[in-house]
């Protein structure tokens, strides 16, 4: 009942409403967004459902249970995506939970639940810098400070909904009650190498990692490259190295965790000067918030041990600072049995990546299924997954529906 | 007869004419050059000199000897800076040596040689990025190509030559040949830290060292900051990391020696993501050609093996090599002399910083003495030197000219 290359031709659909002419880009409240919700609309009126956009522009199509008004299990993910994305991240998922309701559709079957079907306008917070503006709105958690923010373009974000034909002062309409839903469940690719490393097509989710951002600045002693003996030297990108290696070291001391420096910069930054400031940045991330704020103390010390050895000064800035969201055990039984049903081995990993599932948290319990992609490349065009996995991973969602039993039943 | 209030007071004078309104910044063939020529050519004359702008747009003044027509010592050094400059990098070799020929025409004494100060048009390389082009104009190594090349504005050096009123098809003439000049001595402020450590005026430079300058990248597998596990990276920017502070051990194996890197990046450069590339920049400098060809020789082997271990990609590019310029035996000879004859301790050190002796090596001999400066800081408004120190070494200088004996004497 599950058509894979359906899947695939939604996805390759979705990605022709870009703002790039050669490259996929749609982000929030954009007009290509608006054709992308037209679209999904248009698939969930095939599949049965009844199509809206809500008060913040998700696009949300109910497939009615037994009998009308029943609580739902909402299943969805995001349509938009970052610049220069891949096909899959985020739309996989719509388009795999629109294939499993087309089936029940097309047998002409109920449950004794609602589904759901929600297309979240904004996760990736390309355009104004925010993250799951979508799901937080449903979970009721929207900041309604961020109205004002602009977009590169100096445009505000509620300037931006008015011109979309959304009112911000109604953005409170699309928040739903706890009781509702019986649960959120995300189909998403992996964006990440574990599965394909374990020969696996898909592994059932078990938190979406904590994190925690820094920017680290150090300030030493610019001078000449060519004048200055190394014994004077106080040289505050050499401090950065040993930090940027102390980084990695925290990374690997667990497996669970991963710590990364992705920008680093030394000033002035010229080939013959020695660089008077030297900054980077830190990402730590894990599936147990102790073990990441604990590593994050240790680099604290280990940066101030470099910089005290150095005689430079660093300071340490903490700009993010995210819990670990769980995913309900109720569900992941369900969900492993969703994948045993369908003859594939049962994997358990957490989500290095945010999810949607951290803002729906607050409003439902979460599940989340991973699908293998290529060679873990994400937000790239370079973004691939098989007809075959995208086939295994709908069907092993579609039995998850299928057998679904809302907890308190 | 030294006056060193009028020194100083002449660079502050060279220091008014800016293309930047509160800071220095004057390159070549500039409205700020001509007027800053003028006001050398008038001081020039105040000190009996003939004063002209030669082919390429040096000032030149002479003060002939006992006969007219004699070979000259050629003092002096460059009118032009770098942006946002100190005021004596350069301005203070010209003006100091001017107030020696003042003494000694004051005095009324003729030496058995001529002496002749040239202000240097361009020795920085600001405006069209090639540097020494007045001093390799005279010494007959100006290199034509250059003069296709554009500044920021898109106007070729052809055209400023032009524009400033020379001709660039007679540079040739600003050449002098190798029996016109007994040698070429230089007074530059130090630009590095060592004559204030050990609480000395000056220093008697022994080389101007050689430099090798090369840029690294590094490629490796860009990824998901919280998706791809540690033990699947191939972080490019660990490797530089790395690399960094193997360039730094490089530098510390020999205290002759200085390494530095002044640039690094990591792409694309977000915070949540792990780069796929690295690129940085190594200067690497010496007294002695085979210590840093050696050095550089080690760095290469050490890299190779960073990315052998990590399994990442390295590509090493030479971007520039200069051999050592010697200071002349004979000259450093002399000028040890001078300084023991002011009283001072004699201390030899190499140039880290390159000179227009570089270029004038090819016609002359050269000798070069460095002044004390305030926390080695150069290339900044923060250069400083003191009335004192000012004042002992145009002394050292004025010593060392009234006592030269040319080699061949």
């Amino acid at each position: 009942m599950i058509d894979a290359r359906r899947i695939l031709e939604r996805c390759d659909a979705l990605a022709r409403h870009s703002e790039m002419p050669n490259a996929l880009a749609r982000v929030y409240l954009s007009p290509q967004q608006r054709a992308a919700s037209e679209l999904v609309m248009g698939w969930m009126r095939e599949a049965g459902m009844q199509a809206r956009v809500d008060a913040v522009g998700n696009v949300v199509g109910r497939y009615e249970g037994e009998r009308p008004g029943l609580p739902c299990l909402m299943l969805g993910s995001h349509l938009d995506s970052v610049r220069d994305a891949g096909k899959y991240d985020g739309m996989l998922g719509v388009v795999a939970a629109l294939d499993c309701v087309q089936s029940l559709h097309d047998a002409k079957r109920r449950l004794p639940f609602a589904l759901e079907v929600i297309g979240f306008a904004d996760e990736e917070g390309v355009r104004f810098g925010a993250t799951l503006l979508g799901s937080r709105a449903v979970a009721g958690t929207f900041d309604h400070s961020l109205l004002k923010v602009r977009d590169r373009d100096g445009v505000t974000m509620q300037e931006a909904m008015a011109a979309y034909g959304l009112d911000a002062g109604s953005i409170g309409k699309a928040a739903r009650r706890r009781d509702e839903l019986h649960a959120y469940a995300e189909l998403h690719i992996e964006q990440g190498p574990v599965l394909e490393a374990g020969g696996l097509p898909v592994g059932v989710v078990t938190a979406i990692n904590g994190f925690s951002r820094l920017a680290v600045e150090v300030r030493g002693a610019a001078g000449h490259a060519g004048t200055v003996p190394m014994k004077l030297r106080h040289d505050p990108l050499a401090a950065a190295a040993q930090c940027v290696l102390a980084v990695e070291r925290a990374g690997r001391s667990d497996p669970e965790l991963v710590a990364t420096v992705g920008r680093i910069e030394a000033l002035p930054g010229a080939i013959n000067v020695i660089p008077g400031i030297a900054r980077f940045t830190v990402d730590c991330r894990a599936p147990d918030d102790g073990l990441r704020v604990r590593a994050v103390e240790r680099l604290r010390r280990d940066f101030a041990v470099i910089a005290e050895a150095r005689g430079v000064e660093l300071r340490f800035e903490k700009l993010q600072d995210s819990p670990v969201t769980l995913c309900a055990p109720w569900l992941i039984e369900q969900m492993d049995g969703a994948v045993r049903g369908e003859g594939l081995a049962v994997h358990h990993l957490p989500s290095g990546a945010g999810h949607d599932g951290m803002a729906m948290r607050a409003i439902a319990d979460v599940a989340m299924l991973f699908v293998r992609c290529k060679g873990g490349i994400s937000h790239n065009p370079a973004e691939s997954i098989t007809q075959e996995d995208a086939g295994a991973s709908a069907r092993v969602f579609l039995r998850f529906i299928e057998n679904f039993r809302p907890r308190s039943a």
